[in-house]
């Protein structure tokens, strides 16, 4: 057993690591953060966490109106989970740019992304501060697949021998099936 | 996009699900629970977070001792994982039962289990009551990876085409690199 750093560490353990994007609006405003942290967290009422940094534009939206769609993207949308992740709603309207169709969501205002592969609808019902982040604790209130479904798009070591969709500053997005 | 039940959703949009074990201790009780419900939740301090149901003995041992153990069992381990996510440490000592070996960790009380391919020391720093589970956040304190590397074992949906190491009692156990 070798003591090690944690890059490391979290290069072994967390890949792949399916990715999925935090998608907020209020008062007009709207973003979509992908994220890597988010795990389900109770059965009943059906509940999922993420985490998230207060930096993010997509936090303030979602601490303001206390809901966001989770969503993944699918197998074609490497190249819009880099760009909206390298870019902040602050000054950018990620769907605009990304020439996004959007669908109302069932339960909450916040739309579902018509390219995504899959969506929860999500109601904050709790909130922890750790570190530099926030979790968000939220009940999911419906969800939505693609038809057809769709490979999910994974955060993914590069040498792990999975197919590998586009490598850019230090991110290796592919997929798994 | 199709509006579908929950369990179809997550059999989609949560598989592979790299799996861990939580391993705490407590006035010479220990345990351990099998979990997939964790992510990283702080850069600096590092942090993680697990979902772990108040039923779960090992619940009860983290909340008194205020620290765990986070393993990664590796591919050799999808019949101790099965044993262990299907016993209560109530009446079991899982450590004698499956024979493992324990390592001293170095900054908290609970020991690695050597078997395992994979382990973070974690100190507690908040939690938050979440329908029926706790989030348990804490801090990491320290990494151990097993050497040579091992594969980690994952929760697989059986059509994924990844290689299947188990399939019982509807859990199906692989690996995918």
């Amino acid at each position: 057993m070798k003591s090690v750093q944690l890059n490391e560490f979290w290069r072994l353990a967390s890949r792949p690591e399916i990715i999925a994007w935090a998608v907020a609006q209020h008062e007009g405003r709207r973003s979509i953060c992908p994220l890597g942290w988010k795990m389900r967290t109770s059965f009943a009422p059906p509940m999922v966490a993420v985490s998230i940094a207060p930096k993010r534009f997509t936090h303030g939206l979602i601490a303001a109106s206390g809901e966001f769609v989770l969503s993944w993207p699918g197998e074609d949308q490497a190249e819009a989970t880099y760009f909206c992740g390298t870019h902040s709603g602050q000054n950018t309207d990620k769907f605009a740019e990304m020439g996004f169709t959007t669908l109302p969501a069932r339960h909450i205002q916040v739309p579902l992304i018509a390219e995504c592969a899959a969506h929860i609808e999500c109601r904050v019902r709790g909130r922890l501060e750790t570190g530099d982040h926030t979790i968000f604790a939220a009940e999911v209130l419906g969800a939505w697949i693609a038809e057809p479904p769709r490979r999910l798009l994974c955060s993914i070591h590069p040498s792990s021998g999975a197919e590998i969709l586009l490598q850019r500053g230090g991110y290796s997005f592919g997929v798994v099936r």
